[in-house]
């Protein structure tokens, strides 16, 4: 039974799973590449280790959590990184939000070197990895899967494999897509209603109501007419997402001119606008700038 | 009180509307384009006449619930359109999804004559108009609409105004942009997932646990895996009222990027592949020929 874990990775989402597996009664030695944003994981009973190298070396699975898909290179390929180190037995999962195709070149290192390699990025936001209540969604062996359900479940609720390796992976960037087209609708939806000078909050009801009705709808629409653009998840995040699933597109040949567009919008947000470290609620400021929050609540 | 009401477009949704009106005892008198058309509410207890103003002649409300903002303008001010007849006292409600510029066109005649009128488009579709379970929007002055609440709670549920004319119309624009965001997101999820050899419906039932959760998912999603494209809305119809939210919206100087998309990719199925009898969900056909039902099951 696996009883040693490393996690890589001790951001908002890592230090909250990284809590359960604690809870769980799992052995939990960390990394991360800012060692003060350890500190919480520490205290709540993990084990610092200074690379990703040192967590391999004293774990059974390796779990990495980070930020973009050259971070997971980094950890996994770079000098002190997992696969300098890995032996027979051990099995890796990245639960990072990341490329279907760097899943599948990490699952073609790990066969390689004999061990065990699983994608498994994860649906929920902080609250649900808080609770132990993440969507988790897997790519690999269906056995390596099997094995690894008790970790899992320490972390998530709704738990499924869905293909080999790099399906989990597919799987988020589908998740992605279906959230482009809410949140863009539902942003143009309430730069319309206002421009309209219709009651928002009173229009934000009945479109909820019926069958408009959807989860960015209930949960960042009071939020955006409240002001508050704090990051339930993060732009510059969503905006890699949709990159990621609009290269995966291409290289399949496949054109999704509407999460095209809401990666044009995203990008100006992000990239022109400089409002990444938002919400990706935030994206009504293309139309309602920042300094004029007030005027628009 | 209100006994007599005329009620012109007997459609899918007029039909059904008519059918409530009959059962809280209103006398209905009807008018359709089509007269055969009309027959299912003769049937149900209405009353038939030969033109708008016909109906206008003998009616105190006045509804009506056709196509086109075309169809619209020809029966309110076409040679034997109601406002040919109009005399003191009457009410007219637009019911049909429409212009909220024609609604406010229609408002300034109705008080040039000294009578009263509402726009009042409608969600919900077929089955909340059986069922009487319609959200109605409603736009004008407060005291006719007050007036017209027993007429309106015998065809809908959740029935509110929103201001003064036009307004209705505007909050039905704000939904169905909304649902542009829902259609386009699922379509390009499912179009994803499939190409990335995914289970597709394993992908739907977890996307749709989380926050991508959406009404078109949860209802079209399992039609569309199925082969189903019947219309529960038209797609000719969606386009339509896609074109109105964007010629409204270019009227306020107001620029949807999103929306946009997706009249362009509704303006592909209905105009260049000749599908807007098929329902909204159709949309996935652009990708998935129709063809390829069959396989795409």
């Amino acid at each position: 039974m696996v009883e040693k874990i490393g996690f890589i990775g001790t951001g908002v989402m890592g230090t909250s799973m990284i809590k359960n597996l604690l809870k769980a009664n799992y052995q939990v030695t960390v990394y991360n590449r800012t060692q003060a944003h350890a500190q919480a994981a520490i205290d709540a009973g993990a084990t610092w280790a200074y690379t990703p190298a040192a967590v391999t070396r004293v774990s059974d699975v390796i779990i990495t959590m980070v930020g973009f898909p050259q971070d997971v290179e980094e950890v996994y390929f770079g000098k002190h990184g997992i696969f300098s180190v890995v032996k027979s037995g051990q099995t890796l999962i990245d639960m990072t939000t990341s490329k279907p195709s760097l899943a599948k070149k990490i699952f073609a290192t790990a066969v390689r070197k004999g061990i065990n390699s699983l994608d498994a990025p994860v649906s929920g936001g902080d609250i649900g990895a808080q609770k132990g209540e993440l969507t988790i969604m897997v790519g690999g062996s269906q056995g390596v899967f099997a094995k690894m359900l008790p970790i899992f479940h320490a972390m998530g609720k709704d738990v499924n494999i869905f293909g080999g390796a790099g399906s989990g992976q597919s799987t988020k960037m589908a998740n992605q897509i279906m959230i482009a087209g809410t949140m863009t609708g539902l942003t143009e939806m309430l730069v319309y209603a206002k421009k309209a000078n219709l009651d928002v909050e009173k229009v934000l009801k009945t479109v909820g109501g019926g069958s408009a009705t959807n989860w960015s709808l209930s949960n960042y629409g009071p939020r955006i007419l409240a002001g508050d653009y704090t990051p339930g998840f993060f732009a510059k995040h969503f905006l890699k997402d949709l990159r990621i699933a609009l290269d995966e597109a291409k290289a399949m040949d496949l054109d999704l001119p509407a999460t095209q567009r809401a990666e044009e919008l995203y990008q100006q947000l992000v990239e022109v606008k400089k409002l990444g470290d938002d919400g990706t609620q935030a994206l009504v400021k293309l139309w309602w700038p920042e300094t004029k929050d007030e005027e628009n609540k």
